[in-house]
């Protein structure tokens, strides 16, 4: 989906550092479009900073001078809050919430309201809101910086439109198949044997057991596979060798 | 479980606000223990102002000289990678990997390893890690802040941990039940024929289910549907003041 569809909003955010945090935090996660609602300070050389490679993100934010706006031409409205104390409000969990956005979006473009440092949001401002969000934090410290709470929301945003492509298994080639792993199973125990190293609790099955269970759980890939056996043949000749070796001596 | 069974281990970190940055963003996801592996500046008044509330977590993070030494006494070591450079490793989500990372703290200290701002971390280090990790992010730009990056790791921590408590119905009182709701829209009907307000479309029916959907959305509670049922009260009771006062003319 078209992430233009979604404006990240800060309500009158006192530090510029944090703007420049925000803005890289977006483009790390795909979202461009930031309103700034009576900044402090803005520009300023630390928001550029921080901003890193997301210059491009700052460069095009929106500065406004009342929520209203900031919204003006949004659909679907969310506003973070980290207190629990807004009795009357119900509060989603962020990761429920993002997939709801991304959906409200599709209609007409959905904004994130952020408070400011200190204060957070007004409870008029909450109220502009369909939806309040939270992100869960420990008892002990709730408070998230403001720039890392966008970072989640973010985050779960990019998690929600399907933004996750990890490839958990890379560039190393197919896993080996179990005839493979049986020939380095076979090969392994033939090693053991004639270097004369046997499990001294249960005669041998046992040992092949666990360091089966070890290659498995490493799910070797063929060219592991052959790096193994070419040190298991290795370890053999030269064994021979030695062998040759003890016997002029 | 006792969150104290995992480290935070940035290794040669160069800007002090990072660090300060990291013990806030552990703190907030209930983490405490941070080890600092050769910083480039610490302690710093930098540091200490973005800790915010903290300074604890600041205050009794660990400063070593070498990534061995942060990690004695750890079980299973996590290393962070925003690359996919790293072909002959398998790099695992940070989301899934999260589970894991809290059963094997259960067995012996876990850590996870954060590489520098600039370089990341060495093939070296990443060697020294049962797993690597990934946050994912926008290809457009893929690297993430320090200090985000910790943060994101700590909250699917938390959140693994069941650490997600909100209270998505708060204080505001039980739903109202389907008998109360129907009382309402019964009054709410009676009212629209009182003030000759109909659909014009389809006689009736179909506003009445519009405004049904509407009110069932969102999911009312008793309070709610007392006030909505006084405000329907005094349009009646103010309807028959002002026909009184009609007929009088």
């Amino acid at each position: 989906m078209d992430t233009s569809d979604i404006r990240i909003v800060l309500v009158e955010p006192s530090h510029p550092g944090n703007i420049g945090a925000v803005a890289r935090a977006m483009k790390n996660m795909g979202l461009e479009r930031l309103v700034l609602v009576n900044p402090r300070q803005f520009p300023h050389s630390e928001a550029t900073a921080r901003a890193s490679g997301a210059d491009d993100v700052l460069a095009s934010a929106r500065v406004v001078a009342t929520v209203q706006e900031a919204l003006a031409g949004c659909g679907f409205i969310v506003a973070t809050t980290s207190r629990p104390r807004d009795q009357y409000f119900r509060v989603a969990d962020v990761r429920d919430a993002a997939e709801r956005v991304l959906q409200e979006a599709r209609r007409a473009p959905a904004a994130v309201l952020f408070g400011s440092e200190r204060a957070g949001l007004s409870n008029e401002q909450l109220e502009a809101a369909h939806l309040l969000i939270q992100i869960p934090a420990s008892e002990a410290y709730q408070s998230l910086n403001l720039a890392m709470a966008v970072q989640i929301v973010a985050y779960e945003l990019f998690r929600a439109r399907g933004g996750v492509q990890i490839d958990t298994a890379p560039a190393a080639g197919p896993l080996a198949d179990p005839v493979e792993m049986e020939r380095l199973f076979e090969h392994l125990a033939q090693v053991l044997e004639e270097i004369d190293f046997r499990d001294r609790t249960q005669g041998g099955t046992h040992l092949m057991g666990r360091l089966r269970r070890l290659f498995q759980r490493a799910a070797l890939d063929r060219n592991e596979v052959n790096i193994l056996r070419g040190i298991l043949t290795a370890i053999q000749s030269r064994r021979r060798r030695a062998g040759d070796g003890t016997e002029r001596e």
